[in-house]
């Protein structure tokens, strides 16, 4: 039996850059005392009154299909939040309800990019993103976040990766993997370069409110770019709410009714009371909230300033995310063989660089997944196998 | 700003058809006494058994992201219901967990089909296929289901349709609109052209546990079809569960694992809460779902008794599912103008066969969402029209 030409572009490059992970896992099952540095899930449980208000609202009997574009409560509630995290005034016209920022990357992807057409997407990026693109039939054009630049944007690396039929451009601003938050200098440019040729912006801003080094600056709340700019965003990170599947895309008003289209046939809306849950994590107290977002950033810290110690590691400074970048070349051991011993020796699992682009080779990716007495024990051992094996 | 050529393949062309539904939930909560018969969402509530297995997961700290392809015991639970719904022997490997049968029609659709296929889908057909079949870039090859077959399938059409780009076949069964159940001789009919000439057969059977004038015949349980059939259900209508957004896809573990790729980077799979839900709805009790069966079928024979009082119109025997067909031609009113003079002078909302398909012109499809003495009451007001305005 045949399948859709489509299903080449699904298997991702980097996935066997995953088995570290699964063996991790499964070791950990197995009863070894493992600590897993190669996921980005956050460990802290979501909040009550989260919690509580999906139950209410599954009590109340919100258990039927609700609007496509979302519940025009919510669609409020996100249409002001998103203008506090990002500047851009906008109403519930232009928001939809997605589930997770996966879903409103891969549908806006579907309704912004066919086959023929080609989107910017800076390299190291999320490990997904090539599959939804792909699935779009579209040719991602690469562009490097170079390490020697702290895996900051270069927008002469922008510009000489145009081609005629480039349709938009991708950020992930904070960063996964990188730990990157975009500088205002560098949104400028992107939202510069983006208006002279006519370029969507599509922004991943599920790590918008752990900008440790921020402020956070999206391209949608420059001048010149309500037109263009496509945010996507969710409550996975900041709120600890992965497993709720809730985010949501706000872009133009005509976009965002093309995208309902799609999500009407995709999946037809999302369930009501995981919308009640979000309306409560955007409306309700946000002091769980922050005390997450202050855990990440001191973890981040002490694990930069720890691993910096090492003659053999030099840390990249984290700004913003879950994550954490090491470049273990100093060593002189590859970050597939570090990693390795890690695991085998220390039992610690990271992601080796590669995973994520060529330019990121030579690192491995950290997360800030564990409270601090853990990661202190982890980054002993990670300095432990830099010192036993490092060269020179 | 430019969008994908995809968008022009994304807007039904029956949309204006649902009007009348709009203008229907706009009076009632104006406070009129409107009776919607226009849309297909269960009247019955959730069983508690399966709003508290939802509670106790989310409870348990069940919060965070899922195995993309979904929780294996729920795999496996579904593998043997599946068994026992048409006879097919499968394992969890067969099962993907997705968000509803439309976003299992849509990710199959994606999997199976790209630019240059062609699907055969019988018409008249649920109003979203066109759109999802579009999203995937395959063209739609129609086969009649003629109301003088009572809107069953005519091997000798389906024979007629195929092309050689055809790469599958879509049934529906029990169908929307139709509500008839396809009876063995049909689906043997199907997958001996599907075996014959290599196709896959889709099969959309949301409506299984409602095949009142069963059985329910699945072409995934006739011989040879294990590696060309896959299966599309959830338990949206069986269980009154259209809000949760849970459903499957079953089919050969070759198909399930590039499924599995695209709903990683489609929706990053399922929420755990949902899907515990999801195990007691197929695990516990039945009582409310046989419950709910029996009045749905109740309710399509009381309509179907009471309008073909009337010499102006030829109700279809409802077989399946939660739709009733009356065909209002032969009191010389076109569907358009009975089903407005039956909205403004009676206040019953019945969508138009036309929206459809266009063999179901001439035909009003109603939905069997209301209790007895309400039916019974809708009933009187549409043989009122028919009275009114029939000709001859
Ligand atoms: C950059 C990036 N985008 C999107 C996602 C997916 O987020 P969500 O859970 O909202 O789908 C992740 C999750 O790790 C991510 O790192
Ligand atoms: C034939 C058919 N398929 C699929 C669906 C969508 O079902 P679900 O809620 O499982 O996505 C419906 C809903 O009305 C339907 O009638």
């Amino acid at each position: 039996m045949q399948f859709s030409s489509r299903v080449e572009r699904l298997g991702g490059k980097g996935a066997a850059a995953w088995n570290i992970h699964f063996r991790g896992v499964a070791a950990l099952r197995a009863g070894e005392e493992v600590i897993l540095l190669s996921v980005g899930d956050p460990d802290f449980d979501v909040a009550p009154n989260i919690a509580n208000a999906l139950k209410a609202s599954l009590d109340a009997g919100d258990t039927h299909y609700a609007d496509i574009a979302g519940n025009p409560e919510l669609r409020a509630s996100v249409a002001r939040y998103h203008e506090s995290l990002t500047g851009q005034k906008v109403g519930p016209e232009n928001v939809l309800i997605v589930a997770g920022a996966q879903s409103g990357m891969f549908a806006s992807a579907q309704v912004l990019l066919g086959p023929g057409d080609a989107v910017i997407v800076p390299s190291p990026r999320y490990v997904t993103y090539e599959a939804l693109f792909g699935a779009a039939g579209a040719e991602i054009i690469d562009v490097p976040l170079r390490p020697e630049n702290g895996f900051h944007l270069d927008p002469a690396d922008l510009a000489a990766a145009l081609r005629p039929n480039a349709r938009g451009i991708v950020l992930t601003t904070p960063n996964n993997p990188t730990g990157t938050v975009m500088r205002r200098d560098e949104v400028e440019a992107v939202a510069e370069i983006a208006r002279r040729h006519d370029l969507w912006v599509l922004t991943d801003e599920v790590y918008a409110r752990l900008a440790h080094e921020g402020p956070h600056i999206s391209p949608a709340g420059l001048p010149g770019m309500a037109e263009r700019a496509v945010t996507v965003c969710s409550l996975s990170k900041s709120h600890a709410m992965t497993g709720f599947r809730i985010g949501w895309v706000v872009g133009p008003v005509n976009f965002i009714e093309h995208l309902t289209r799609l999500v009407l046939c995709m999946v037809y809306g999302s369930p009501p009371f995981i919308q009640a849950a979000a309306i409560e994590a955007i409306e309700g107290d946000q002091s769980a909230q922050e005390t997450m977002a202050a855990a990440y950033k001191a973890r981040g810290r002490l694990v930069f300033e720890r691993l910096n110690q090492s003659p053999h590691l030099k840390c990249h400074r984290p700004e913003g995310g879950m994550f954490v970048m090491v470049d273990v070349r100093p060593s002189g051991v590859s970050a597939e063989e570090f990693s390795e011993h890690l695991f085998v020796e220390e039992k610690v699992t990271a992601l080796v660089g590669d995973a994520f682009g060529p330019e990121a080779a030579g690192h491995l990716r950290l997360s800030m997944t564990y409270d601090l007495p853990v990661l202190e024990e982890a980054c002993r051992r990670i300095l432990k196998v830099a010192e036993r094996h490092g060269r020179g």
